[in-house]
C-alpha cells in the first residue's frame, strides 16, 4: 500500500513527485536487471557509431569504451546494482559512467532516446532468450526421441473420447512430443525474426536530426537488419513482447498436454507410468499414492503462460500509433513467464530421466477390445470383405470368443511398428538450422 | 432451443439420438462447406495411394476418380449442398458416392479414418487461406508504401504519452503499417510451415494395421512433409487452428491499430485524415461530423479476432491427448473469423484508396514546440554544446521569442526525411520468398 | 467475400454507401429478432410517456398504441421479418409503423436516440433471459439434489492429486453440483441488478432538452430504477454484456467441470457412471466403447463461453467515454452464446434422469487404501494417541494385513454420513428470492 | 534458473527432494505473508470446536489459545517470518506453536486438512480485502459526486464515434463514473457472498470421520453460513480467486476508462483538464507537455487486471472435480492485483483531488454544431414540426448563419440541467447496505 498517500507535506511538490514516482515505477526495477548486460552492447554500439559521424572524439569514445566494458564486467561477476532512487537499469549505467568519467558520459545519450534504448534492450534479450529456450528445447527433444526409441515395442492404450479404442505404444506417445516441439519451435522462430531487427536511432518513434548511421548499428550488434521506419521501430514495443508470448504459449502447450498426460497416466486406475518415490509425494497409510506436483505445477505454470498473450494484447491494444507508457508493464508480466518456461524445460527434462514405464499393459483384459479394430483389418487384408469382416468380428466378441492379437504389424509411416524417429529429427534439425 | 427436449415418444431410442443429434451436431454442418473441396482431394489422393497398394483395383479406383472429379467440379461450380440429415461434409460426399457408383464408394474410406480425413481437410484448407491472406496483405502493403511515398513531405504531429512531441510525418506513418505487415507475416509463414504437413494415414491418432504410403499422399496432396508420428498428426489438431488463429491476432492487432488512428486522425481536435463523405455517415445540421464507421467496425472485428487464440486454447486445453469431440467447435470460431479477417483486408484497401491527407498541419501554432527538439540538436550540431544549446532555445521559448523551423533535415535510415521505403520493401519480398 | 469491392461504377456514392453498408452491417441483422419485442415494449412506454409531456396528443398516442400492439402479437406470432435493405430491428419496427400510420409513426423517435433505444432493448432482453437461465438452473439444481439423495448410500472414491485418496459418495458428487449453481447465481443476481435500471431517456450519451419523464418510463417498463446519468447509461453499453457474459462463464464452469468429470467418470478406467446406449455412441467391435459425445460437445460450448468476458473485454476496451460502433459487435459474440447456455442447461437436465451409477465400486481393492485414514482416526477417536495409530495402520498395510471398513460413520455437516442437502435447498431458495 | 538440477548427489533422494521442493514450492511463500492473521484465526475457532466435542481438554485448548492469541499479536506487530526452508504459512504457524508448546501443538490439525486450512484462510482474507476495496470505493465516489457537484454548471464537447456531437458537462462526466462504480460495487457484493460461507471442516475434499460441529466454527468465523458440502467446499478454490477476479476486473474496467479520458483529455488538442506540473511530467523546451504517467500506468495496471479473470479460468478449467496443486498458483496471480488495485484506488482519488477543469471550452468555434439539435428540438418545443425545424436549421448552417445558443435547458433526469446525483448516491448506499 501506498504510504501516506493524503497526508499534507512541507514541500508539496516533492512530496507528489514521491507519491507520483511510487505508483508509476513500481517494482519496476527489479525486472531491468536481465537487461543490464544488453543496454551496456547498445551503449557500445551507439557510441561506435557517434564516433564514426565525429559527435564523439577519439579520445571520448576510447574513454566511454573503456568504462562501458568495465560496467559489462562487472555485470557479468553480478557486481552491479540498481541503487535506491535510480529509476532504471539505463539511469544506473549512466549514472556510473557519470561517476567515473564525468561530463563526457553524459554524451553517450545524443541522438538516442530513453524509448529506443529501451527497445534495443529488448529486443537483444529477447533474441538470447530465445536461444537460450531452443537449446532447453533440444535437451528435451532427445531425451523424448531417446525415450521412444527405447519403448518403441511397449504398447499403450489409445483412448479417443477418453474410451479405450485402439492400441499406442510409448513409442508413439514419447515421440509425438518430440514432434511437437518441432512445430513450436516455427513459432520461435518467427518471434526470433522479428526480434532480429535494429531499432536503435529510431529515437522516440520519429527519428532524429542527427546524421546517424544505423546501418553500422545494425552490424555492431549483430542484428539481422533494421527496423527501418521509426514509428514502426516503436511499434515493435509490446508488439515484439507479444509475439514472444506467443511462441511460448505454443511450447507451453506443449508441456501442459505432456503434464496432463503425465498426472493421468500415473493416477492408479491408469497406472501406465511411475516415478521414484523421491519426485512424488505420498503417504506411509497410503502406499498407492504418488502425488504428482511436479507435473501439476508445470501444467499450471504452463497454463498460466498461456494466458500471456491475451494479457499483453490487452496491455497495449487500442492505444494510438506513439508511444504510451503502459508498455512499461509488459516486463514484469513477460520476464518472470520467461524464467518459468525455461524451468519447466529442465524440470520436464530432469523427470523425463526418472520416468519409468509398465509394460504388459495391454494384458488386462479390459483392453481386449481396442485388438478388434486389429483382427477386422487383418480379415480384409487376409481378402475378406470389410462388412464380412466386421460381422465375424462382432459376433465373436458377442460370443465370447474374442481373441485379441496382440502381435502388430503396423508398418507405415508413423506407426507402432514403424515410428520414422528419424524423420522427425531431421524435421527438427531443419528447424534448428533456420535460426542462423 | 431444443424442441420439446423432454417429451416421451413411442420409439425413445430414436428420440433420444435425435435430442443427441441436435445438441452434439448443431450448426457445425455450415462451417463444412469450405472444405468439400479438399475433402474431395483428400479422397482423390487417399484413393490413388489404395490403387499403388492394391486395395483398389485399377477399375475402381478408375470409376472413383471419375465420380470424385465430378463431385469437385460441382463444387466448384456451386452445385454442391449438405442434404438435410447427412451430418457433414465428408458423409456428404461418400453418400453422393455410393449413390452414384454403389458400394465400390464404400470403399474409399479403408485405412482411413473420419480424424485424419478431417485433419487433412483442415490443413488444405487453412493453406489455402493464408495464401490469400499473404496476396491480400500484399495488396495493402503496395498501397501503404505507394501512400508513404506520395505523402512522403507532408509533416504530421508526432505524440508520446499522447502529447504533442516531435515531428512526423505522412510519409512515416503509412510507412510504419506497411513496414509492420512484414513482421505479421513472419507469424503467417509459421502457421503455413506447419499446416504444411500431411496427417493422412494417421487413422483415429493411432495409425492403421492397413500398408498404407503416406509418402505417397504426402507428394499428391502437394505436403512439404509428413505429419510423421500418428499420435502428434492427431494432436495437431485444435493446435493448428491455436497457431493460425495466433497468426490472425498478429495481423489483426496491426489492423485495429491503423483504425484506431484513422478514427483519432479523422476527429475534429486531430483532423489529420478525412475521407470522401460517401464513406462516413454524418448530418446535414453536424457538418463537420464525420462518423468513421467503418474503422470502427474494423477495430471491432480485429479486436474479436485478437480474442481467438485465447479462445481456442480454452477450447482445447487441459485436455490429455487422444481425439476428444470438443475439437469440433474450433470450426465455428475459426471459420467466421478467417473470412472476417479477409474482409478487413479488402476493406482497408478500398479505404486507402481514397484517404484524403490534411497538408500545413505543422502551420498550427499549438504545434510549435515540437520543433524545439530539432533547433536544440541544430545548435548542437553547429557546435554549442548541448547544455547550452537546451538553455537557449528554453529562454527563447519562455520570452515567447521561439521561431520553429518547419524546414527538417532528418537525413538517417528511417526518418522523416530517408524513409527507406526499398528496405521495408525489400523485408516484405523476402517473407514472402519463404512462402514457397 | 465482399462482391466486386474494387469495381468502379456508375454511380460511385451508391456504390460506395453499398461497400460501406455491407461492411459494417454484415450479419448484425440476424441478432436483431431476440430484440424485436423488447423494441416494441420500449416504443410503447416511450410513447406514452412523451403524451404524458404533451408531445404526442391523445389521437396520436393511441393510434401509435394500437399498431404498437399489433406489431407485438405479430412478433409473438412469428410473423415478424426484417425485410432485406432495412439496417435493424428498430427501422423495421418503424418503417411497419409508418407504412400503416403514416407521418404519425414518425413521432416516436422525438427524445429518443438509436443508441438509448437500443440500450433499452437490450437491457429488457438480457433481464428475461437470466429470469430464462435462473429458472432452467432451478430444474437442474432439483434433479442434482435428487439425485444426491437419491445414491445417498453409494460410494465413490475421492481423488486428490487425481491419486485415489479417500471415500466419497455420488451424494457428495452430486450435492457438490447443486451447492456450485447456488453461487453462480450470485453472479446473475448482479447482472440482474445491473440490467434492471432503465436506461431510456438518455439519448445519444448525453440526454435531451426534450422535457422527458424517465422515471415515467422506468415504471412502464418496470425497471427497478434509473440509469441516471445519461454518460453513464451510454456507458453500460458493453458494460452489462460483459457482466452478463462474466454471470455466463462462472455457470458454464461449472457445467463444464460436471462434463469433465462425466468424461472421466464414464472412461472404462474409472467405470463409475453410465448411461443408456441411445445417448452415447459406440461400436458393435468395441462393446465397452461408450462414446461421451455430449458431455464432450457440453463442455466445448461451455468452455466457449467461459471466454467470452475476455471476448468482450477486448472488444470494449481502451475506448474514451461515448458510443462507438464498436459495441455492436458484441451482439455477435453474445447472443449466441445465451442460447447455448440454456441448451447446455436443458441437456444437462437431460442427461441427469437417464444417469445410471455404479454400485460397490469400493469393493474393487485398488481402493482399500482410500479406508486407512478412517482407521487411523477411528483409533484416534478411541482414545489412542494420532502418532501411535498412524503406525498401527502403516504397520497392518505394511504386512499386508490391512481390512479396510467400508462402513462409514462420516457425521458432520456436508459429509457422506450428513449431507445437509435442505441446507443447500434454503441457500438456493435465498438467492432465488432475491431476483425478486 | 533452478541451480545444478542435474548434477549427482551423494544424497540422491535429498537431492531430488530439493529439486522438486524448489520447482513446486517457488516463490509461494512470499504470497503467504496476507494469510498470516486469518490462519491463525482460523486455528482459533477450529481449536475450541475440537474443544467442544472434546479432541482437546480444557487445559490443551487454554494453551493453545493463548499461544495462538500470541501469535497473533506478532502478526499484527510485524514480528512475524516465514522461516527459510518453512514450507508456507501453516507449517510456520504450526512450527511455532509446537516450538513453544510442545506436543499439545500437534493436535490443532485433527480433523483438519491443508486443503480446508488454505480454503478457509483465503476467504477470510478475500472478505477483507473486498471490504477494504469497497471503502476505498467509497471515498472515490464521494468525490466524483463532489466533483460532479461542483463543476456542474462547466460544459464539455460530447462526443459520438469520437466525433464532436453535443454538448455534455463535467457535472455529467465526473457523475457518470460514480455511478459506474454503483454497477461495480454489485459484482463485489456477490463475491462477497461467495466468500461469506465456511469451508473448513471439508477436510481434503471429502469431509472426516471426526464429529466435527462446523456450524459452530462458521459462528465463530463470522461467516454467514456453510459451504456445506465437502466435495463443493474444495471446489470453491480456484472458484472463489475466479469470481473475485471478476469482480475487480469490473471495477478496472471503470478505472481503465477513467484514465483513458484523462489521457484524452489532457492531450494538447483536446485540453478539457489540467493536473499541477508536480503531477505530470514535461519538459522545459516543450512547455505544453504535461505527460500523464500516472493515468498511463492506472490504465495499464488496470488493463492487467481485467486480464486476470482469464488467467484463472486458464489456470483451473478442465480439471476434474478434487484437489489439484495447479490451485496453488491463483495466489501469484490474485494477490499482487488485488494490491495493484488498492492503489490504483487510492492515486485516482488522489489525483482528482488534483484535477483542474478547463471552462468555457464551448466558446470554441468548432464545437459551435454541437448546439445545432439543441436549436432543432427548441424550434420543435415552440410548435415547428420537426423536418421544418431540421431545414432552418440545416439552412442556417449552410448560409453560415447558425449562432449556437450556450443557453441549455435539458431538464429530465440525469441530464445536464439536473444530473439527480442524489439518487445516484442513494443507489451507492443502497449496494454498500447490502454488505451487511
Amino acid at each position: 500500500m501506498i504510504q501516506k498517500i493524503w497526508q499534507k507535506s512541507a514541500n508539496e511538490n516533492e512530496h507528489h513527485a514521491k507519491i507520483v514516482e511510487q505508483f508509476t515505477v513500481g517494482n519496476d526495477v527489479s525486472f531491468d536487471y536481465v537487461l543490464a548486460k544488453f543496454d551496456v552492447l547498445g551503449s557500445l554500439a551507439h557510441c561506435e557509431m557517434l564516433h564514426s559521424i565525429a559527435l564523439l572524439t577519439s579520445e571520448e569514445w576510447n574513454t566511454i569504451e573503456k568504462e562501458l566494458k568495465q560496467i559489462l564486467t562487472e555485470i557479468e561477476q553480478n557486481q552491479f546494482a540498481i541503487e535506491p532512487g535510480i529509476e532504471d537499469v539505463h539511469s544506473q549505467v549512466e549514472h556510473l559512467l557519470i561517476q567515473r568519467i564525468g561530463h563526457i558520459g553524459k554524451k553517450i545519450h545524443s541522438g538516442r532516446s530513453r524509448n529506443d534504448q529501451v527497445l534495443t534492450d529488448l529486443k537483444l534479450y529477447l533474441k538470447a532468450e530465445i536461444l537460450e529456450i531452443k537449446s532447453l528445447t533440444e535437451i528435451v527433444f532427445k531425451t523424448l526421441i531417446h525415450l521412444s526409441n527405447q519403448h518403441k515395442g511397449v504398447l499403450l492404450p489409445g483412448y479417443t473420447h477418453l474410451q479405450i479404442a485402439m492400441p499406442s505404444s510409448f513409442g508413439l506417445w514419447f515421440g509425438a512430443y518430440a514432434e511437437s516441439l518441432v512445430d513450436d519451435l516455427e513459432l520461435f522462430l518467427a518471434a526470433y525474426n522479428v526480434m532480429n531487427k535494429n531499432p536503435l536511432g529510431s529515437g522516440a518513434g520519429y527519428g532524429t536530426s542527427f546524421p546517424l548511421n544505423r546501418t553500422l548499428t545494425t552490424e555492431l550488434l549483430a542484428f539481422n537488419s533494421l527496423n527501418v521506419n521509426s514509428v514502426y521501430a516503436q511499434m515493435t514495443r509490446g508488439k515484439s513482447e507479444k509475439i514472444m508470448a506467443m511462441a511460448m504459449a505454443g511450447l507451453a502447450g506443449t508441456l501442459s498436454k505432456f503434464s496432463y498426460d503425465s498426472c493421468l497416466y500415473l493416477n492408479q486406475n491408469f497406472g501406465f507410468i511411475s516415478f521414484p518415490d523421491s519426485l512424488t509425494t505420498g503417504s506411509s497409510i497410503m502406499p498407492h499414492k504418488k502425488n504428482p506436483d511436479v507435473f501439476e505445477i508445470m501444467r499450471a505454470r504452463c497454463n498460466r503462460i498461456q494466458a500471456l498473450p491475451n494479457e499483453l494484447i490487452l496491455l497495449t491494444n487500442n492505444l494510438p500509433s506513439g508511444y504510451h507508457r503502459d508498455v512499461q508493464l509488459t516486463k514484469e508480466a513477460l520476464f518472470p513467464a520467461i524464467k518459468s518456461l525455461k524451468e519447466c524445460l529442465e524440470m520436464l527434462h530432469f523427470m523425463l530421466q526418472h520416468i519409468e514405464v509398465k509394460t504388459d499393459i495391454e494384458k488386462d483384459a479390459k483392453y481386449n477390445y481396442m485388438f478388434s479394430v486389429e483382427s477386422v483389418n487383418q480379415q480384409v487384408l487376409d481378402g475378406i470383405p470389410f462388412r464380412d469382416a466386421y460381422k465375424n468380428i462382432g459376433l465373436a466378441i458377442e460370443n465370447k470368443e474374442f481373441i485379441p492379437n496382440h502381435n502388430l504389424s503396423h508398418s507405415h509411416e508413423g506407426s507402432i511398428g514403424n515410428l520414422c524417429n528419424d524423420l522427425i529429427e531431421k524435421a527438427f534439425e531443419k528447424v534448428i538450422a533456420k535460426f542462423n
